[in-house]
């Protein structure tokens, strides 16, 4: 592997998915070509997303929309860690999750486990469902939470994404979650694990200047700010004195990572 | 007026509702008899509720069907608080709040009001109403609660409160809420206010250490906490190094307060 980056070897690459790879139904121009060349080179990838309102199997076929084919082991979710993360501890789980999502945590769920996971449900954070996860909360199951984002952007506008829903319970319950997504630390952690990597041998791609690059070098990773998708000029400032690379694009950052 | 505590003397009281003189369809007993010698005292009351639920005649017609008769300038409660606040300021509001609570606010809504009031909406916190309530606030409007309770007790157990709501849509803004109910100090001042005295003239009388108690303490008030009610043992501690009075119940307030 000839990836170099500041001195420091790159052997593994996770890529955010929206606004890199491409935008709603359109791709990034260039990034098909991109990530051949990722792929060219050998460098094993995983394409992290905290999109938790569809199952990983409807994201790939997304993907396979547009032309990009993600094997099942390259995708790794937020519910991905968490069934992971449950399998390892041996434990039980209650769901707050959107219905769709619920088969991805099959033969997990226990109606006294003692895990409460929520996802982004979306319209079904109905008042009754988010009462019965807190009244779960206050008999002492733990709170995981596969996300805390602020808000999302949709055609119409600004929408709540889950971290408003995370807030609440933590609020209500006393509890503080813990969190299986972007940017905490431990996510990254179990998905650069999941290559067999370390973390500072690996760089995370993305356009979201504090979920993606941020959290990213505060687990330990490198990483590189692309000005497409939710990019807002002004995002680099926010990195200024870090070793984060600033790119146009994935293109951009492709060619960097093989140049010799 | 001869009622001193303290060497202070106290020209009118602050009483809660749930708890002190009623305990869901029963009075509390020797209630009704302590209320009755207060008001042959002559002392100026208000009734202090955080309920949210339901509007103000209603609240007074339970309170009848208890014995209690309440005039509608005792009651004083956060839509009340809200109404004279938007008022006083000269702005409209958009709802967040329970249907049957709209009445409340007659003639104050405007659907591009710069004000977003949120009160406890119960099952009809759907994720539809919280997202417009977000757009709202997105758009610039102030953020304005009607407290910010946790949760309360129902009969077959714990329910969310208003509160968990609004850190919810606290989180997504960005913004921080204006709490007008306990135990936010704004609240029992206005209270103290609509009774023409001073804070530290006047005592708030309570079942809920927090909200009425150490809420009115900061707020410069007298304070007394009953033990009916939400009171568990042990709340006293609390109190310690505080002025407040800790009493069996109204009737043994009272008789304090009445004592020469």
């Amino acid at each position: 592997m000839r990836a170099i980056l500041g001195g420091m070897k790159i052997r593994g690459v996770l890529l955010d998915l929206s606004g890199v790879l491409y935008l709603a139904d359109r791709v990034v121009p260039g990034a098909p070509e991109a990530l051949a060349r990722l792929r060219g080179a050998g460098l094993p990838l995983r394409f992290l997303s905290n999109m938790t309102r569809y199952p990983a199997a409807r994201v790939r076929e997304h993907l396979a929309g547009l032309g990009y084919r993600i094997g099942a082991e390259e995708l790794f979710t937020p519910p991905r860690a968490v069934r992971g993360w449950l399998q390892a501890e041996g434990r039980r789980c209650r769901l707050l999750v959107h219905p769709r999502l619920e088969g991805e945590f099959e033969g997990l769920v226990d109606p006294a486990g003692d895990v409460l996971v929520v996802g982004d449900a979306a319209e079904t954070f109905t008042y009754e469902r988010l009462n019965t996860a807190f009244r779960a909360l206050m008999d002492g199951a733990e709170l995981v939470a596969m996300g805390d984002n602020r808000y999302f952007r949709e055609p119409d506008g600004l929408s709540l994404d889950i971290g408003p829903f995370v807030h609440a319970l933590e609020y209500a319950s006393g509890r503080q979650a813990r969190i299986l997504g972007k940017p905490a630390a431990g996510f990254f952690h179990l998905a650069v694990a999941d290559m067999g990597l370390a973390p500072d041998e690996v760089l995370m791609v993305g356009d979201d200047v504090e979920s993606d690059v941020l959290g990213a070098l505060e687990a330990g990773l490198q990483a590189a700010l692309v000005r497409t998708g939710k990019y807002r000029p002004g995002d680099e400032q926010r990195l200024a004195g870090t070793p984060a690379w600033v790119a146009d694009d994935l293109a951009a950052v492709v060619d960097r990572l093989l140049e010799d």
